[in-house]
């Protein structure tokens, strides 16, 4: 699966690499969540009228989501805690802060302004009771929102996160998902980025250092072996 | 100066990023702090036992460091505030929490474990007593220290972020400064990675929406038209 | 104005105070912040069914609702932003946490569930295009909130707190201002409280520490030297 | 127990608490912590030469201190772990923020200066290889600190608060907590104050909210019933 970056890395690369004792794997714990950054409509436009979706990220995106709903729904099975983000931004521009000089869509109803059609979740997938949803108005899922008490509430150990896109919202969130001491996981199909090599090069970077990137496969068995939300060894159907 | 990821971009690559808007120039504010990330002895090494130093960046990292050096004397001078990071970990790793079970090099001396030559400051850099000087145990400079309430306390908008690793502490930084609404500035050859690729798809990610990427020259312009650590409008020497 | 908490205290505890130099006055600074903290119906409830409103701080309550409401529409007439915290919970209780354990109203529609009346902003208040309104779910406004980002991004380095209840959310709230290294005002007739002692013990604590607790005539003057949103030394009326 | 706030309340008050169903028991969780906040010297002074401490809690103080041990002793001796902050200023003031213009006491040596003796733990407390001990700046034991990674990392879902002052560091300790949805739990007699009202009503308070506040022997039971750092139901020795 490496094979999305090894073809970047040179023999010195490589060498320090294992100088260095990156990269070995965190491992899943006992109680995870799905934390599911920024799946809206916004991230993946339509097949219809591509050009007019200016933040989508295209056919990659919407493969994507099929493999974002095949998780968000095994996990739901067993009651494993899904958390929904929707990037939300107020069509005045007010909450953007230096994000408004860097970038400007405040024309576009079909970027993430709230109320518009963009800023909707996707509607392959479907929160239950026991999910969360809220607005994130930053990269992080966890900047500025309730996740953190939500995550320490359910005593989660684990979390895997999907979305998009890859280097910007999601390796944000992986970075303080790692940095608050959470494993984290990142099952390689269900995220995804609008630019590939930005896309190949943050799967790298956080293998290396912050998180796991598995198989989507890998994370599905995983998750097989859940009963009432918690990991119980032996159960795999694997 | 963008050559340094031009070169990756597919020519799809590049609509996306127009049609998307990406990229626009942030600019730089009034009051500036420099941060320091991690320009510590571990991550540079020394040349005559590079191989002993299992973080180094190497050469690469010896070379960006003196243009750190010539950012923080500029700053120095004209009384804008250094705040240097040193990234440190216990001997007993007790304070590791999960990136314990992703890397550990709890045997070394010339990583970057309390009290030993690794976790020292570069010798290149001498902080004054304007400047502050903290430990962090996480890649970003925000996490789980007082960063956030000394740029509050000095009344800083912008934040130029030097030193290493581009892809890890350094982008994790940016992020940060960019979600609490500083305008984050990189100069480019004053921060530095031990993997090139990891590097230049970083200054590239970065630019795009996180931070303005600009020539060291042009930093340097920019803090030799501050006086008493505030920038003046047409003080410039250029 | 100080014989709130004055009459509490024994000659000892004014030893106390004066040899550990509690108690100075920290001053205005140039760019505030109104900060309204939960100045909802359900914290003030109605004259005419006052019992069924579990949370109510009644009288006093809506007295000092409108020295706020005074408050901020002098700021809103010389362009200082305010700011509005709502507390919501969703009536499912799954964003409560241990909040849940402590105390539980879920079956109110007078208390603070997400689309109830309860949950509503005071009409005494206006927000204006220049302002901001935000759920929290915690005491602290800016506990899981955008809150920090929004007053970096104004310059702001004075709040103003206003609303209720003094012991449980103003007070959380002034906390993390003064933690942060805002300077943190809190006008004594626009905070309020269900609990008598309570309310004058915190204004106590906080003004020897925290915050400065000063009568809403002071604020005012303040804020009537204030023009574009910032304080303009020589300007008061006074 | 409840005697030390009873008094102040009123009829009124009372029906308050009634109606608004205030200070339901927490509980206690399966995974405590231990957290023992600025429990050192310039806190509780010296009987000998009691004036010449700025800020000492005076004998109240040290009498705590000897609760505070008994529990820490008790919580090493099943593994549980303990956590103690430091409160740590530089001598020259640069990281006080806006505290120092509330307070300033950067002559004294018998204050928290680093490097003093005021700075220094309690003799009578010694953390073992499995405790940890920083420094903080601010009265929350969260706020800038990495306290928040280290209770996830191990798993804690009860922090047990003790230390000073009550109503400063304490108290914004125990609104961190449970924001955070920690079960917090006081030990009245292992936290202090300077001045006795602030101690008794911010007790009062956090009982009301935030955490359970108990009699010190009934957290020792809890305590003995702890193996491996873990409750388990059924061992307590009551």
């Amino acid at each position: 699966m490496s094979t999305l970056w090894e073809k970047f890395l040179t023999n010195e690369d490589r060498a320090v690499l294992a100088r260095g004792k990156f990269g070995r794997r965190m491992g899943f714990g006992q109680q995870p969540a799905v934390l599911v950054i920024d799946a809206q409509r916004y991230m993946v436009g339509s097949v219809e009228d591509e050009k007019s979706w200016p933040s989508s990220c295209g056919e990659v995106g919407r493969e994507s989501m099929r493999y974002i709903a095949q998780i968000v729904q095994a996990a739901q099975q067993v009651e494993v805690p899904c958390i929904f983000t929707r990037f939300e931004i107020d069509p005045s521009g007010a909450d953007m802060g230096v994000y408004r000089r860097k970038r400007d869509l405040l024309q576009s109803d079909k970027w993430c302004l709230a109320g518009t059609l963009g800023a909707e979740l996707s509607p392959l997938l479907a929160p239950t009771e026991r999910d969360l949803v809220f607005v994130k108005k930053k990269p992080s899922g966890f900047h500025g929102t309730p996740l953190l008490g939500y995550l320490i509430d359910r005593g989660v150990d684990t979390v895997i996160v999907v979305g998009g896109a890859t280097s910007n919202c999601v390796r944000a969130t992986v970075f303080d998902c790692a940095s608050y001491n959470y494993r984290a996981i990142v099952p390689q199909e269900a995220v995804f980025d609008r630019i590939p090599i930005s896309h190949a090069i943050s799967l790298f970077d956080m293998d290396r250092q912050f998180a796991d990137v598995l198989p989507t496969a890998e994370v599905m068995d995983y998750l097989s072996a859940c009963r009432g939300g918690r990991f119980e060894a032996g159960r795999s159907n694997k």
